[in-house]
């Protein structure tokens, strides 16, 4: 996979995007990285990148052109190495919510550019390349770099040959529907916190039952919405029922 | 305002924490940044932080020791500059949702700490000295390290003295409770893309109109649920009503 991402902060992806998964995944030749700095295609004098508001209104914004040369510099370069067009993701906190689904999606595909927006805004004329907007949430940032590198993360994760065994994820948040079951891990009596026995049981059955009894509590007190009823298994509604009574034994409890 | 973050990857918070408003907060002093590798503080002869999970399961998690010994170590320090425990984040899928209101809670501290888990996971015991747990959404990262950023960048950006007025944010998404209405800025006419003639007619009053009908619009096609009817002025109710008609003009639209 290639990645494009236009930003005028490029020293932003210098820790993020060389340390962990992702830099792992360049290492192994699995994701080919560029990051552009568009002020470099500024055609003013001074290589400004924002103007005024038309309109009025407070703050700058950035203007389309040195947006929109920069991306049409990337896309040369990615079709000459033989990528396709691929996906372009602005980061907007108007954008779709980002999730595991989107960065599934955004895994399948060969080559990814992200514009990084920064200031008060940018022109709505970028828009005319942008084949995805995604938001982090309900919240303001000063700049979509993070969230970029929040996306590629998620998904470079997901790139074949780039997670380990040690690190391969099968009972990972979301991909069972549930959250995760709470983890312990030596030593363990630690200053007298204990782990729960039947961990150290040796009983396998038991244990396993334990997880899937704690993952359903988790997610019963923190996000009920997440438990599909019909999916369960006779064993999940049975184990949760039972969470259900230890958490409310009030009987009227509904 | 005080920041401790705890991580295996300290250089990741290098390029993200020196540039943007983050890098001005600290410059500026309004923010006093401590990172802290906890692979330091580890006891084991090899500075391993990670084991195996009691019970079973793929990966490694990280454990109790390291990262509580660290955190005893910035707590010691912060105090001794006068600063209280404060609030300690622990980044995880399981957690709150990150929001706006969120940031502006956390504004209000004098102290944040960030722990930021890696790999599968990290031993449950570590949430003894937890205050918040915050996500960023419904999806798999491989490291509490970006959405930490995230949180210290949309909560800096709210510390008094940290946004020059060039960048205040009146209009920004979420603090008037409707998405932003796309805005413009110059050349007027941007190879053959033009501004909508409003913006450059000069007339502030059908300015501020198309402003807030824009908004709306962009608001009740992407983020209904946003527009709460019972606090629009009678102008806005008046606009939000053309924006339907135009958007679905079929005389048994709802």
């Amino acid at each position: 996979m290639r990645i494009d991402v236009l930003s005028i902060f490029p020293n932003m992806f210098n820790g993020p995007m060389g340390e962990s998964i992702v830099g792992k995944a360049i290492e192994k030749g699995v994701l080919d990285m560029h990051i552009t700095d568009f002020r470099k295609y500024s055609t003013n004098k001074h290589h400004n990148v924002d103007d005024y508001p038309f309109g009025g209104g407070a703050g700058m914004l950035l203007q389309a052109q040195p947006i929109l040369d920069a991306f049409a510099a990337t896309q040369a370069a990615a079709k000459q190495a033989d990528y396709s067009s691929g996906r372009v993701i602005l980061l907007d906190p108007a954008g779709k919510q980002f999730n595991q689904r989107a960065a599934e999606d955004l895994a399948t595909a060969d080559h990814l550019t992200f514009i990084c927006g920064h200031y008060e805004g940018y022109d709505e004329r970028i828009k005319t390349v942008v084949t995805d907007e995604y938001s982090m949430g309900d919240f303001i940032l000063t700049g979509g770099e993070l969230p970029a590198m929040t996306i590629i993360d998620a998904t470079a994760r997901l790139l074949p040959g780039v997670l380990g065994n040690q690190e391969s994820a099968p009972g990972d948040s979301f991909s069972t529907g549930l959250l995760e079951y709470p983890q312990y891990t030596r030593p363990a009596d630690f200053r007298g916190m204990k782990v729960p026995d039947v961990l150290i049981s040796g009983n396998h059955q038991k244990i396993a039952e334990w997880q899937q009894k704690e993952a359903l509590r988790k997610t019963l007190l923190r996000r009920p919405e997440l438990i599909d009823y019909q999916k369960l298994t006779a064993e999940q509604k049975r184990l949760l029922a039972q969470v259900k009574m230890e958490e409310n034994p009030d009987p009227d409890y509904d």
